[in-house]
């Protein structure tokens, strides 16, 4: 079989068509994922009972069809299964943030398969179900990002206690790392045996750390991990939002593709990355607020900074965002295909 | 007289000591602004009522000795003062945001003197009060930064309405921004005329923008200010956090010094920005969470990135965190300064 245009893009290799698809394309922004969610009981249930998972990762397929279907989850369910007790309120909240020794020290390397079956029950039946040109995206937080996250307790903009370990108990921050790394590696080599042909590992707290701790404390985890699934084959993107100053440094991942925010030109980010490495990107997510003329204007504007070069995943420069109107979508996506 | 260390620095001119002021140094962190705060009754009261606005500016400049005090105050003040009802709780919240022509249309671009007499009453006491050495900041919001504000009409990160009426109504945005760009510039004029000896333009809400956005709505304005208050003689600094990968663009406003936050090295940024731009940076504030010898050792990174080049003036990468111990600034003052 030819690979998927999405995973052609990611080896660098030329395609016919841009692949496209969109960070939380199973979202807030589509009336039917909140009937399916209401159903699932919540966030949560959308996350672990497989049928409703399914069915929100299939509804952007449908709609636009989209190059690829992302897993229905959240960075946090394995830190979940590692011992602590997660709730969604609508935030992530954990009961018991972990900032001592003993919280660290209480922490599980999860066995994924009986800690988290769902996730490998909705990946297996996602490949059953979508057509073979589709590809099925698994994902993880990077280990900085989810330590974060442990540490906080819940969304903190200014990760104050964790950036309070980085600078005071360096030692304790990397034995939470070094657990965090060794789970969502076991959890990742799992969604890939169980369907998942692309991966996608996210680092949105990585915007909190300079150059220096970047390096030491998220650069180092997420290449372990990147250099462990390399035997797996499949490709792996790597997104920091936020963090376009450290470009340069997230080129000596490994990764095969280095997802771009919208917060620089795509030709600039791929000249400073180097044209061995794939990108994905960038439209400014509030660019789907504006006009159908707007969507169409950026969408080419993209289009043309990449200069027709192979490795390009067109994607949002982040999530997209909830008041987003689906028309708006559909423009996007013909825009992409070169279809209007 | 020669010219105070910080405005040697801005020109880019050779200094003995490397001279250091910090974001928010008039603030929480310290215990005697609280104290102050409460007999002015809150927040605003610190903004208008002169003699408490004087002694919080004063009391960082008391405690460590800093280069220059900052005039207390708010980037929302003139926002007011075009008749936007204001109140913090604790952030800032306009009662009526601008949405619709009608909003925009309604503004007055009013006469600072007679709007803000406060503002200017309290630069005047500052300088009669400080020492000659000591410099005395002005500072306003850059004009997307303070229209944003008034367009979501309290603190949001994804600013959807701004960047909705950014895609959606280009026209409705530029005219607000030239009525904030009007009231920002005579503020600013006043606030030189009444002893504002170097200005700081906060741009910090450009982290939204993709480049092509930010040029058009964000620099321009700012040049705009930039270029008007150039007959003051007046040093600017302007900063822009989250938005390094913009460094380039910001190195054409002619700003005599560019602020450098902590999310790339200062060597870096100071390549990118070119040699004749001086720049105000960059240390990460949770450092000052740490250990006093962490405190030391990325002090000292700093200066090491500097090279010993002029045209630096020391400061955090961005505002000082609410829980930073005194103590550790003060370590940070003295690693400065070569004492420790």
């Amino acid at each position: 079989m030819t690979e998927q245009p999405i995973i052609q893009a990611a080896r660098n290799q030329p395609v016919q068509t841009t692949p496209i698809w969109m960070m939380r394309q199973a979202g807030r922004f589509l009336p039917e994922y909140h009937e399916t969610k209401e159903k699932a009981g919540g966030f949560l249930g959308l996350c672990k009972i497989p049928e409703y998972g399914v069915e929100v990762a299939l509804q952007p397929i449908r709609r636009f069809d989209l190059d690829a279907a992302i897993l229905f989850s959240d960075i946090l369910i394995p830190a979940e299964a590692m011992g602590l007790e997660l709730t969604f309120n609508p935030g992530p909240v954990f009961a018991r943030p972990v900032r001592q020794e003993a919280d660290v020290d209480a922490l599980i390397v999860p066995d994924p398969l009986s800690a988290m079956p769902f996730v490998m029950e909705m990946l297996t039946t996602l490949r059953q179900t979508l057509p073979a040109e589709k590809a099925i995206i698994g994902f993880c937080g990077a280990p900085y990002t989810v330590a974060s996250y442990m540490i906080e307790g819940r969304s903190s903009p200014n990760l104050e206690h964790t950036r309070t370990m980085l600078y005071s108990r360096p030692d304790l921050l990397h034995r939470l790392l070094e657990k965090v790394t060794a789970t969502n590696l076991h959890y990742l080599q799992a969604q890939v045996r169980a369907g998942a042909e692309i991966i996608s590992l996210f680092d949105s707290s990585a915007y909190s750390l300079p150059p220096v701790a970047y390096q030491e404390f998220a650069l180092t985890y997420a290449h372990q991990m990147i250099s462990a699934l390399s035997e797996t084959g499949v490709p792996i993107i790597y997104f920091a939002p936020g963090s376009m100053a450290l470009l340069e440094q997230m080129a000596t991942l490994g990764a095969q593709v280095i997802g771009v925010d919208w917060r620089i030109g795509l030709g600039k980010a791929r000249k400073r990355l180097g044209a061995e490495q794939a990108v994905q990107g960038n439209l400014d997510p509030a660019a789907l607020l504006g006009t159908p003329a707007a969507v169409k204007e950026h969408v080419r504007r993209i289009l043309d900074e990449n200069e027709g070069r192979p490795g390009h995943i067109f994607n949002l420069g982040h999530g997209v965002l909830p008041s987003t109107p689906p028309e708006n979508v559909e423009t996007m996506v013909a825009a992409v295909r070169g279809e209007i």
